[in-house]
């Protein structure tokens, strides 16, 4: 893939609708991709950034290939260079090639244009041309036979985002694990438990990261279930779904290619005309993105809770030292890790935000506002697997606990009274707190002048393995 | 229940942890409910408002009283009569008195609070007992036995949704009904259709509203999918999930009452102290009525443009007379009903922002923000429920086609030369397609003239019935 | 305004457009009224819960009727009745006529028609005519005269926001107040400051309650801002902005009587066109209510923060107790007030979403979806001046402060260190906090031991007052 | 600034509070840098990325180290060498060395320490010294004296916003510019106006480009407002507000030498304890930022309508043709301009949602997810004013209009019996409409045969120039 330098001050001239325009030589890309990157100077972020764009493309174009010529409408000859021009671009070949700014006009037209005219030069040069010599292979006739943009387009971003979403799962596997691990860590750690911020009932530190553990356990459920929903495509609707220029065959062969090439279980939608305009699925699995957000934000909020002080604060639990945490406080050191992970969840969550802006924004046929949408989901997974990884290597991994200072809350603690519930009923509970609270004194202490219960019962009542988990109190009560 | 009205202007003393205060004797709530009330003067929308949520209360505090009772915890006098009270509530009584504010401080302790006071109170009365005789049956001790605010909350506002939900599916099916009507009636109407509001290539109207019935009939899927999320609840956790007062047994009992109760197949969660901060499933439940509220959006936006003009715009179709469109434009009929669906779903998009950032709120054990989101999440399903049936007994069921204005539309347009795309490759049609367009010639003509094709090819191809589904191109190619 | 009871079962006959209908003849509303409530049920909130809409619809009809009246448009009887009609409204009557819901189609025209109907109903019976005869004055060509809905609802819409906005500046101004006696009460105890929950350096609670009175503060002055931009109307450029129908010295005698009327300083905007379909002083007063919503969320979660504990966190104020906290937890008292602060803080900001789509749903002359706006806009105003009475006189009124465990944490604190910078050097003060960290010993004996600083030196530079405000350090450097 | 080769490949060691570690030596950014480039890969935007940022941070730090010489706590020769470097990179120099990820943790002190560092390192050399030599010009205890990250940051990050803000502007003029020119073309083009989609009365497609001018006008003086708010800063504060470390004199100083610097009128805030944590003036200005999104997505969107078609839409206007429409469907050319346009907005939308939870993030001293709140502000500046520009120069520019089209939408429109109301009351004018919409004839001769005006009356009161502006009806009603 060399470029000859001889060549890269030469233009070929190629036209289109609107007239000619001399491209570089050396570019794979023509004169399309040309006036789109001229036309949308935005965000600086080009398809090649995001390189399962290029690779979901190209195998789609192989797949519809591959049917074409089974169907005998495209020759071997052209379809079996296409289709090794793909296999190229499905290696990682050629994605630099891919110009096009992710926010486009046009509904993803010059995404697929770049990939059609990528695809068109690199078969040619394979079939023994120069590039943009499309008499013998042409970028609309053949590498897009039978398609448009508009079924073309969102059945490759949408395997874009399935191949993408895989990692984001390894790095959610690796953040629940973590989270595991602590908790075992952790497990005979007593503390008290906070709601509202205020003092609430015992539990163990393990109990707080075993949470931690499930929650994304959940996400990861939830993020794969609804990527299945992505896998519903259009493919074969061209321009509006009725299939006009695609033969009645070619829908179901050319899915089924796609996902022999691509791994992936792809589906054909039962109503391709829906299935055109529709952003159900990438609204829905954006919201689950936005859903593992929060989370991790709620979880990231808790560690720097959990973590505060050190002696102006909780500082139930000690994050690893990453980086000096003042430029002014000498020995500050703050909880950085946790801190980017709470603002990736703020960038995912107005990423959501655009996303259904851009949704709501389908008219008639088609939405035009793909593009916008397609590039902040991308970008969210991409994020949210940074940020996974970050939190798990850079924090989760080095927590220690400092067991002592939750011993100490607990001991203090006068929610164990909440304990004494079924013995001494509300009122009498209740009591005892406000007088607990008032005076500093213990509520065992209180408890025990009162003669309420005896030692042994207190003793029973108020084990650490008594107050951290359910228990059969039947013989308790007797 | 009716009140003897020599008792309106007296009041009973009632006391709690601040003290002591006066409660109107009329009133089945207690001094808790009444401070909340006059704490939480916010929303004006009190809890009765949504009458699945004293409902579902009610169905939760029986189930756990019966659990108590079966567990020996609570004798059965007063488990039965706490039962039958809830039982009344159920049936739709009392709810009046569920008075705090929707939005209210505290996490759901009031909530929990009015439920515990106002059976409480009930049930002293169907045990031979006044209003406020709490020595007799306390609202703490006996109704709210085993239980937190921090898992009966939850659970009843889980359980409030899932009721509720059932009418919006019934409104959505009357919607998918509606539509799939007007597809059948359109079937035959030829029209063109529209990418980015350009010119594309022929359809029918049929195909039009099909599309409108297949997408709220995969909402209709979604949305039920995300409710069966919500049964998951954390009865039994207690105060932080550590199920502190509970007997080990009661939580799975607990959970099959209630069930039993509902009539909907709770599920109790594994881990219950994750699942007690935990707000996954309200974040991806409010995210599928934002993905509907997307979606009749943008069916509607649609049904404004079709029904645009008459006479200055695209003038498809017809929707039925709501009332009269201007106050100084004479003869003026607007879209009205579609233009309130729109607003409702923005007001629903709005509400799924609030949800979120009620859930990213949660810190530590709990959620203190968990009342704002159930207000919200049940108003959005309120609104789309009415909505929906608004939208197809007040515009779908009504809309009338202009079918000649459709059909000028195909003879004119230019887009039919997509369908000659096949036959005579992409540059061909470009060619002349752009002649069309700066003639005003028509396709059809301009192939004639240069011989590409025969009449009866063109007449073929061109056949209505094979431009707006995919057709077997091999004979004809060949 | 009695109605006669008689009348109650009784309807009358009235047409428009669509053809007859029935209307209660007790109702001063008319058919069109009637047919908006048929189509619009919504979100059950009508009208006449915001008091200052129907104000200042009668505002403005009452500008219009008095300005058509001078420029001979309008007799002199019909101006005057209705006149008449709209001060009564002015001073609250008729109020509970207003039923049409705020979530409407039709760009607020059934708002508009629901003035006019009842205007002209009482305008007849003050002129001596019965109820729904429009012939002697009708609400479309009499009390509408010169207006379009287009003109008359967002003049009047804004009109309502700014007289509404005034409470809220109430509102502002107590909560600013309350926090500035605060901040004199706590000036002298000194705490430490925190920055991303981590230890930082002293300062005073004082100090603390003064910003939060600084930044309500800057709130009102940007939010009475904001207001001003509501006061440019588009009143006179009647359906689309070109004044259609309306006399060209009509719009500024118009715009004065309304400012007289109303008392506020409304001025016409320059370009009537683009006012007609701009949304652009909502988007922005919106945004001020959001950003006072953040503010107000920021503070009470701050006081949830350091009211925190009591024994397992930060503890360094308490706030007054509103009611118990909890149904488990015997004793418990939560921050039930700032909780419910930013629960309407993050409602708010939902309810800005909701303006910023409704907003972007502009097209061509006219915005379709301006009620749900207003009524958005309205309820933040309603719930934030709730909100901020609540928190003035539940929360922060009543706050007390642990002047001993605010003390404790600056006596421990390794911050104390950074005063030592300009003395020291940062490398020097590192190693020093550092070591004070790892062994737990005071900052002040660990620089004493190494002979850096004098006794009298490190008193001075130690002084609290020292610490909290910035100094002349030439003479201390000397 | 060439590197020497021969150090590529060599490091030299630094060492910070948590150790030693290896920088490259050809690196001017020190340890802390590197630190953090480690811990924070994220979005892949690196500080560089946005020009204004290393510029303002420099401008910052140069303001800083002359205060302090001037006070005389940094020796001159440290100052000058310090300025020199900061000149530098104000001259666009070195900012290739401003490596941090735009999201990270720690609330912007490590582009803090980046600035810190690189200044160092360059004014080392510039006194003759090698990078790392920390002895002779110490990146804390010399570049940042006096300061904090929490004073520093904050002010060159709003600083960066209102140098890149005039750029929008420029951007913001050219499009209102363009509009203006198309004004004045299009000012004798009569057409129909539309409300609600439906046709609504006359006016010049003049006054619709007007329109769009005046309303951005409105948006240039907004943000220009909104960015004042910006000038206000807490420089001098240091850690937490409390000025901890700077002399009392430096502050104000330090604020004067960067209004002079920057060459915009900086002001110190009032409150520095306030201003520190305060976000308020990031928010409005976002939300100005927002409400320009919001007009620019209308007006595309109006572009969109007003050219749709060509044949099946309302084809009043023809946007320049930028690039093929389709890949598929020959001869189409789509919007594309606008289309990026609104995605663009609802990109900004986005961001705004960003922006409003990473405010209300800020807790006690201070707001650790200030970063990503810069980001997002920054690239929407950004993408605004690429868009604008992209807007003017590709689409609004080149716009002309179908007169005919737009002159025959009047000829036919019922709309015209609006300006009979005056003449011919509601209701008559109510019943021709019906009339001419029911049966297809002119309002114009149905007037006539009814005698109801004269023809001369009618001919006055059609005349275009009557109806689309307000005229003096005083004589016409005589």
């Amino acid at each position: 893939m060399a470029l000859d330098t001889t060549e890269l001050n030469e233009y070929r001239i190629e036209h289109d609708l609107l007239g000619d325009a001399k491209v570089p030589n050396a570019a794979y890309y023509g004169i399309q991709t040309q006036r789109a990157m001229e036309n949308f100077n935005i965000s600086g972020v080009e398809l090649s950034h995001y390189a399962n764009v290029p690779t979901a493309l190209a195998m789609v174009k192989k797949a519809c290939a591959l049917a074409n010529r089974d169907l005998g409408m495209l020759d071997a000859a052209k379809a079996d260079a296409i289709a090794d021009a793909c296999d190229e671009i499905i290696a990682g070949k050629l994605h630099e090639q891919f110009r096009v700014d992710m926010i486009q006009g046009g509904a993803g037209t010059s995404t697929n244009m770049n990939a059609n005219e990528v695809i068109a030069n690199r078969a040619l040069e394979l079939m023994g041309y120069r590039r943009g010599q499309y008499e013998h292979l042409h970028p609309n006739t053949h590498v897009n036979m039978a398609q448009s943009t508009n079924d073309v387009y969102p059945t490759a971003m949408r395997l874009a985002m399935v191949l993408k979403h895989n990692e984001l799962i390894v790095a959610a596997k690796s953040l629940k694990n973590a989270c595991e691990v602590k908790a075992e860590e952790f497990k005979n750690i007593l503390k008290m438990g906070r709601t509202q911020l205020q003092d609430a009932v015992p539990m163990t530190l393990g109990q707080e990261f075993k949470a931690f553990a499930t929650t994304i356990g959940e996400d990861i459920d939830r993020i794969k279930d609804m990527a299945k929903l992505l896998c519903e495509i259009n493919l074969g609707g061209t321009a509006i779904g009725t299939g006009i220029t695609a033969d009645s065959r070619y829908a179901p062969m050319a899915v089924q290619y796609l996902s022999d090439i691509s791994g992936q279980n792809m589906i054909l939608a039962g109503d391709l005309v829906e299935a055109t305009s529709d952003m159900g699925a990438f609204v829905i699995f954006s919201s689950a993105l936005k859903r593992l957000a929060v989370k991790l934000s709620k979880m990231s909020n808790d560690l720097r809770l959990l973590s505060s002080g050190p002696l102006c604060g909780l500082n139930e639990i000690n994050l690893p030292e990453m980086q000096p945490g003042s430029s002014i406080m000498p020995g500050k050191v703050n909880p950085v890790i946790p801190e980017a992970m709470s603002q990736i969840a703020f960038h995912v969550i107005g990423n959501d935000m655009v996303v259904t802006m851009a949704s709501e924004a389908a008219q008639l046929q088609l939405n035009y506002a793909e593009p916008v949408l397609v590039y902040k989901i991308l970008e969210s997974i991409q994020q949210l697997t940074n940020g996974m990884f970050m939190l798990t290597d850079r924090c989760v991994k080095g927590i220690t606990a400092n067991a002592d200072v939750c011993q100490a809350y607990v001991d203090n603690s006068v929610g164990l009274v909440t304990a004494l519930n079924p013995y001494l009923g509300y009122e009498n509970s209740s009591r005892i707190a406000k007088t607990a609270l008032r005076t500093g004194r213990r509520v065992v202490d209180l408890v025990k002048e009162e003669g309420l219960l005896t030692d042994e019962q207190l003793a029973e009542i108020l084990k650490p393995e008594n107050m951290v988990a359910p228990l059969d109190l039947s013989s308790k009560l007797a």
